[in-house]
């Protein structure tokens, strides 16, 4: 691992926080063949963004992003910034050159995500966007028993994503709660998670129809003053998939006693699997081609070294928490870089969840089913 | 107790083995104020019957549903036959002035139902429908606690109600997928019940969207031969309630693993329930009001004497079953004809629950949103 | 079924509830070839017995047990009197010629119970102690699964019975609590139980070393005045087997908010298996053959058909409860007389657990190892 | 954190990679008084630390740890070499005047740990033993509950600590199975978690009765050949604490299918706490000053800002995992260090911890109960 690989970043919050500390851990933990250095960070308050520079030890800290895009030496840059500057900024660093690493949702609707993602194919360059939860191994490896064939044809998907904190009215207007910042409410914060999953796991959905509510119409800007909420507290939906299976999702941040419940189970003629992040070390697994009389839903804690990313880490019964799935991307993405092949998901997978999300965004706006646009289609 | 009652019973298979067992049981168990005779029981198989009757104790075995009808000396009438039988026998029975305990899905259709229940007020007879899993002591205590306003205003109820007895396309065609008999498939059998216990725990539902699956075309006959399978075997619906809520509600017979997962959870602002069937000694409860560091999901095993039912029963620890629901109803029943007054749920009920099946079925058979009729309403 | 036997029963508290009601249910879920005729029951307060006979269907009321042996018509004798009633009414009733059935623990101590086994070898009637849980559905079940060798050698065992109802010190002395009437605390009432099941999966015990404690010393008696508390409270011991395996024991009436935390795992060297009362539906079973990344613990839902007994009770997904236990004893016991085949567990196996509960005893008293006795030493 | 403090570190496996990864995170998660700066790392294999220094950070790699204790730069030496080391650098550096930070167990035997702990006390240096379970939120969390008196007075602990990694007679000899090296098998390696987890929680232990087993004779030696096993695989004991509760404890590598379960029981008059490693987010808690009706099993989700460290790492919801207990305890001890504050536990923690151990393993030994030296005692 002697030679490093340039990064960028943009944005230096929570997620930056996330994506700093997965690139310090990796090479340590895996065999990379480039070793990340963490060049420059940007973000609008430069006090802020320099503080958390030296923290994090990022060599420079900026004010303004596009001195990342014009640095020849940064090879990828990192999007961890409000979702209304994704666009922008992923367009320039296609258009440079860049290899890119997008935080989800990918975009503030379709459109924005077609433009990018069609940014992306012309670049021909390796890009990614943050699903870190296909990267939980206990995801992973329900792809992998799918893969197996052990669930064979799939009757039903259902997900949740249930978290309650902002149930309290009290809790001000922060810029995942702002429409023009944050595009939607927890239909890009959620249910692009459970989507990207569904789209990973099952396949694609061909139609919706749900419905959405503002519990809360009100909220303190943070600044003093009222602000008129405008994003969805909490959207359910049920859809229709291509392979005939049917599914329902649900979203929501007034779920009282639901921290980060991301739940999903998939029914198939074979068997069955169960996850929930809040539990996120296990997948159930039931197999229904056993003996009848010893089926049942097995708990299989995903931390053998036979699992997938495990072995990076500790050892059976040592447990890695949320952080390490970014870890894992991060790692992922090295190797994807260092060998030049394609990584996973991509911002094709980006664009495909966001029509979805933009068909339930209408679907729960006019109270009928809509069809999910096919990518590339008016 | 030196007092009997007189039962007639239509229907000798589960249900009719079911309502045996708990009218016999609860004699013992219950201080009632009338004892439970089991006179007369009725099914078109008189051979069959005959064995039922003598199993179980029953003085009379008839093949005709109308003999118990004409027999004065019976008081209640209880209805364990195909739901293609109960209107037609609910109303002669009314009009013979019996207390009629209806098995679910009440009707075929709404508009049966509101004969049904039109034909119910008009006796002025105390009468119910068997939907037993109100007398889960875990649900009736999850009613009791939102009646303390433990949850408060709800903002969100989703239900499961999952088996998967008939995945394998060798199954035959029995009862309840022909839809001559059973009206419906999953509908009537499954979402009956959780669409009652939404209307029990949160309020009418107002409009519903969904979409439903055959996923296995066609069945053999017991007696040879195919049948083409017209029930729906998987049904999902999202749905808007007349307090602002909004909820979704699975069910099917293909969710490989689950047996009798009839789930349910209630968010609201002060707290949270959450129950499964598969565990039916337990309710899980969050209180979001207690000091945050000791705020958990609590996992209450309601047998304690001071929880619904269970005096009655065994002692703290000692868990009752499936068939104790059938019991509980039964001595309600039974109280309630002793002292007068009259018995939840009853045909009203019964039709609320009703006309919430025929807009999912309509719903679903047309992709579109349906609002839930008014009863009385064309 | 056109014949009947004639059951005499000693004791109408609560395990007399739990017997009647078994012997009343069985004939109509069980095919047996004898129905159970509830003849007479017997009790030393014969306002409490009547009522108790009345309400429970037995044609005779007496107030002295003798009555029953005196029957030449009763066949079996059912002893679910205090522990210290056991020895003379079980050496009386195999003297004339009685099949007995005795409640647990079988004996006062060590040198009651081989008289009893004595007793009961030499009448060579069938005979059976009420150690219900043997007929729990999933505990039958582990037994199968360790019997088709799917354990293999055993390394471990540990058990735990905890209960919390004694925690309060208002609670007054029950019999349960006196020295002269239960012989023993937690240890004839609780270790009994999980000493059995040790037998019955794993084999005998050769030596055990433990502790117990007296928590609260001295208790109200219910007609008023202080009592000293001789029984102990909780007791813990650990222990090693015949077979090369080690163990541990706990009983406690002082583990607040459990309440029959009646739990078992067995670990060898192919597999484990977990139990836990408070949940009997389910058995908890690893398989280490299995291929590593798929292995894990399975939750069994013991409700199928191919389970033991519950073909006999309601469908899959329907839970049976803490009665059926009974239900599924006494229905062995008629397929047994009827068949004229031995019952287990008999009075030797009752014997064999109440060596292990004396060498317990002895060895709480003495702060030291104590080996158990053989059946028949000195 | 404009100071640096330079840690020289002994070890360099498991434990050395555990300890190097906690020093490099604690200074971005933590606000330090002083930045953790890795300056010397030692093993007796050259090239691998060498590797292991290059990987992690370490500015040098030596292969004699005198080259630590002889830096007069280096104020915390970092113990993580096999158990038969211990002493002899702790004593060694304690002499030099650092501060020691040891890997549990502390010493072979009570014997070593009195000369530890003695040479820690007339040091005055701060010194602690890596007993990182005491970090672990839900047990400092358990601590803190017990601290407000929501048990009050204890009557039962107990806790297992099963493993199940050498089950496979194949595994060959590590250090840890080598009685030279580790001193005890499951003894040292294990019982001292929990024992001390028993101190934290509980008080001291005042005597001990137990058995233990070599379940695999002979196992391969990894240059070749074959090696007798003489550390104990698995070890149960019961004990009596000084308050008077009475617990018991297992350890044992033979335990199909539990990797790491490390759980505790606290049972106590006016509530209990319960915790299991392999779910290690998590604390449940049963409160009896509940009202009845509502009273249950807590599970707690200790991943709130009010909870124990957790404000350090990420936001509620998102999990910590096995790493992060060392991170906390080396964040603990920076900050010891740079307020001049005592930390915990200590040396004489590590050495009640190795007094109990040593009565363990006399008690298996011997067959009898053995009561618990105290600190300084012949």
């Amino acid at each position: 691992m002697s030679q490093s690989i340039a990064i960028g970043m943009i944005g230096y919050k929570f997620m930056g926080k996330a994506h700093s500390n997965a690139y310090r851990q990796i090479s340590q933990f895996f065999d990379l063949p480039l070793k990340p250095r963490l060049k420059t960070i940007s973000g609008r308050d430069k006090p802020k963004v320099e503080k958390m520079a030296q923290r994090w030890g990022w060599e420079n800290a900026v004010d303004d992003w596009r001195r990342i895009i014009d640095d020849p030496e940064i090879k990828i840059v990192d999007i961890c910034s409000p979702n209304n500057t994704h666009h922008d900024i992923a367009i320039a660093a296609f258009e440079a050159g860049k290899i890119v690493a997008c935080e989800k949702p990918m975009a503030m609707n379709g459109a924005e995500a077609e433009r990018m993602a069609a940014a992306a194919r012309k670049s021909g360059k390796i890009n990614t966007v943050w699903f870190n939860y296909r990267r939980v191994p206990a995801i992973a490896f329900a792809r992998q028993l799918i893969g197996e064939g052990r669930i064979g044809k799939v009757f039903h998907f259902r997900a949740l994503y249930l978290q309650d904190w902002t149930l309290d009215p009290s809790v001000p207007l922060l810029w995942r709660m702002d429409k023009d910042v944050a595009g939607s409410g927890v239909t890009g914060d959620l249910h692009s998670h459970i989507v990207d999953l569904s789209n990973y796991l099952v396949g694609p959905i061909e139609s919706v129809a749900g419905t959405s509510r503002i519990f809360v119409n009100e909220r303190e800007r943070p600044e003093g003053g009222k602000a008129k909420i405008e994003i969805e507290d909490a959207s359910v939906f049920v859809c229709q998939y291509a392979n005939g299976a049917i599914g329902h999702f649900e979203a929501t941040r007034f779920a009282n006693g639901r921290k980060n419940a991301n739940t999903f189970e998939v029914n198939g003629e074979h068997g069955s699997v169960y996850f929930d992040l809040e539990d996120m070390s296990r997948l159930w697994y039931f197999d229904s081609r056993e003996p009848k009389h010893v089926q049942g839903w097995k708990k299989i804690s995903v931390w053998e070294e036979v699992h997938p990313y495990m072995k990076q880490w500790w050892v059976p019964g040592c447990a890695i928490g949320y952080e390490h799935t970014f870890g894992n991307q991060a790692a992922d993405l090295i190797n994807a870089v260092g060998q030049g092949k394609p990584m996973k998901p991509d911002f094709d997978d980006g664009l495909a969840c966001q029509l979805v999300l933009d068909a339930v965004m209408e679907a729960c706006a006019g109270d009928r089913w809509v069809p999910v646009k096919k990518p590339g289609s008016k």
